[in-house]
């Protein structure tokens, strides 16, 4: 089998990749991965090919996308905060470059799967308490919109017999490795990654603020299993809210300090940025999920096991006194 | 004012462009209409500039849009069976050529009023007996698809400060003078206009088919309304559900009984076209409309005072024995 993956060169990409090669989708072993994204995927086997391009440009799609193509995982895209700064360019590449890649997907005339992946920022304005899995959508920020943009465009191209779509919204990611991004949820991952690693972080919210929030492990389980599933189990609606759990700021930060102590969650510092309240107060912050856990999607089972796998797939210093012998 | 309408060929616009003229808009006058078509403005006035030309071509709206448009009324579209037939067409037309008009609007930099249509079908599936305002959309047709596109698409531009937009989604529009359509709600007009103009009709759908109606004369009320309310009253949710009546082909065939006599309903022909009850059943046939009679929005009193309405605009014979004189 051969996936085509956007967005290829993010961490949640590779660790797809990885995922993909080691296990294989449903049992069939992935033979070949062709990667798009400005940057190369850090991934290294000879499975892999990496394009560094812009999935903007239709030459880039010709080369990775061929009659062998089984399934295309659409990660690619400009995040929140940077869609809100540059209208323009979250206009380009979250919808122009969606539309692109679904029209090339339809031009193999083959219906292969298409995992493209939206957001909590999908809803917005007066939320219930808990997101149900018939709340409607009314996103608040540009980034939301492109969003469902992309995930009604997904469903139509699957109605029409052109691919095999899968619109996944995904919680907030935490705790993502690497550096900041411009996501206005970019602090969710912020706040525990950077004192674990000894470096003052920024929390621009207030304690308060609760998120719907996945680990990475659980996210990649999810866009596996997306790959895998039979589509016709969507019926109609092939948008899916997973799972998640709902953690305040406090909470992570609670979590924090219970899994490696107090004195890491000294080096948090709070500066409230009203741009970033503004946009993560307009996302819900709960759901019920209940279709997506009947089809198998999964969630973590609390905050403080997420910043622990977080620690052990880093090497993070354990609290004092807790430390393994050297 | 100067107000482009686009669609301003068709005999809604044309409806509008009358009741402009003649009353304008929030106690202003209208000084000039610049009507987009394929087809010529039919109204003759003075004030009246009529573009024949495609929406799609940027030169069009270059010519059309100005520093003096005070508001857009954009009605063209291609209708949702030839959406459905015509899969490119219907992107093209209905998605691509509304962002370019909603860049021109935003180019002027002036915020002006922006009035989109959409439509029922922006909801399908599992839908409740009567559509709430808060209900979620899942179209079921590229039609629904590209006009909750338009409705995002306004929504954001409006929130980024670019126009002052409204989206009102229309019932279906009976009874439609002129000549059948290539909507899939095409009958829901000429089973009443072809019978009492003495011709045959084709009903494609089953007596029990219900249907959400407005009469021509309530949506340029609640068009000529969208042009003059405040903005500010519709709040983060630029799109509204407008009221209606909820009609079942059995009873509108009734109706017709009442208003013109037995023998005019014998014109009537059932021929079943699986594809337009396919499309026609998707969409939600009653509304609850709370939020958009608060706003001001109106509907029709009963069906067989907007056929009697029909009959009199446009002097369609009453039943035998109820002749006025000549």
């Amino acid at each position: 089998m051969q996936i085509v993956i956007t967005g290829g060169g993010g961490f949640l990409a590779s660790m797809l990749v990885r995922r993909l090669l080691d296990c294989g989708v449903a049992g069939k072993p992935v033979t070949r991965i062709i990667t798009i994204d400005l940057v190369p995927c850090p991934v290294i086997d000879p499975r892999i090919e990496s394009i560094v391009a812009d999935i903007g440009e239709r030459e880039t799609l010709v080369r990775a996308i061929s009659p062998d193509t089984g399934a295309i995982v659409h990660l690619a895209a400009v995040v929140s905060g940077q869609a809100e700064a540059d209208f323009d360019l979250g206009m380009r590449v979250n919808i122009d470059a969606t539309r692109q890649l679904l029209e090339h997907a339809r031009g193999l005339g083959t219906r292969p799967r298409f995992v493209f992946t939206s957001s909590v920022a999908a809803f917005g304005g007066n939320l219930p308490e808990r997101v149900q899995d018939d709340t409607r959508t009314l996103p608040q920020s540009s980034y939301g919109v492109q969003k469902v943009i992309g995930e009604l465009l997904v469903g139509d191209y699957t109605r029409k017999g052109y691919i095999d779509g899968i619109t996944l919204r995904v919680p907030t990611i935490s705790v993502r490795p690497g550096a900041p991004n411009k996501a206005a949820s970019s602090f969710a991952s912020g706040i525990i990654r950077e004192p674990l690693a000894g470096m003052e972080a920024i929390c621009p919210v207030s304690t308060q603020m609760r998120m719907w929030l996945q680990s990475p492990d659980r996210a990649i389980d999810n866009l596996a299993h997306a790959l895998a599933l039979d589509g016709a189990l969507l019926g109609n609606d092939r948008t899916v809210n997973l799972p998640g759990l709902s953690v305040a700021v406090g909470e992570m930060i609670d979590a924090l300090r219970i899994a490696a102590g107090e004195a890491v969650t000294r080096l948090i510092r709070f500066a409230p940025d009203p741009a970033v309240e503004r946009i993560v107060a307009s996302w819900p912050n709960d759901f019920d999920a209940v279709r997506a856990r009947a089809l198998g999607f999964v969630a973590d089972e609390d905050y403080v096991s997420v910043v622990r796998a977080h620690m052990a797939s880093t090497g993070s210093a354990s609290p004092a006194g807790q430390n393994p012998p050297a």
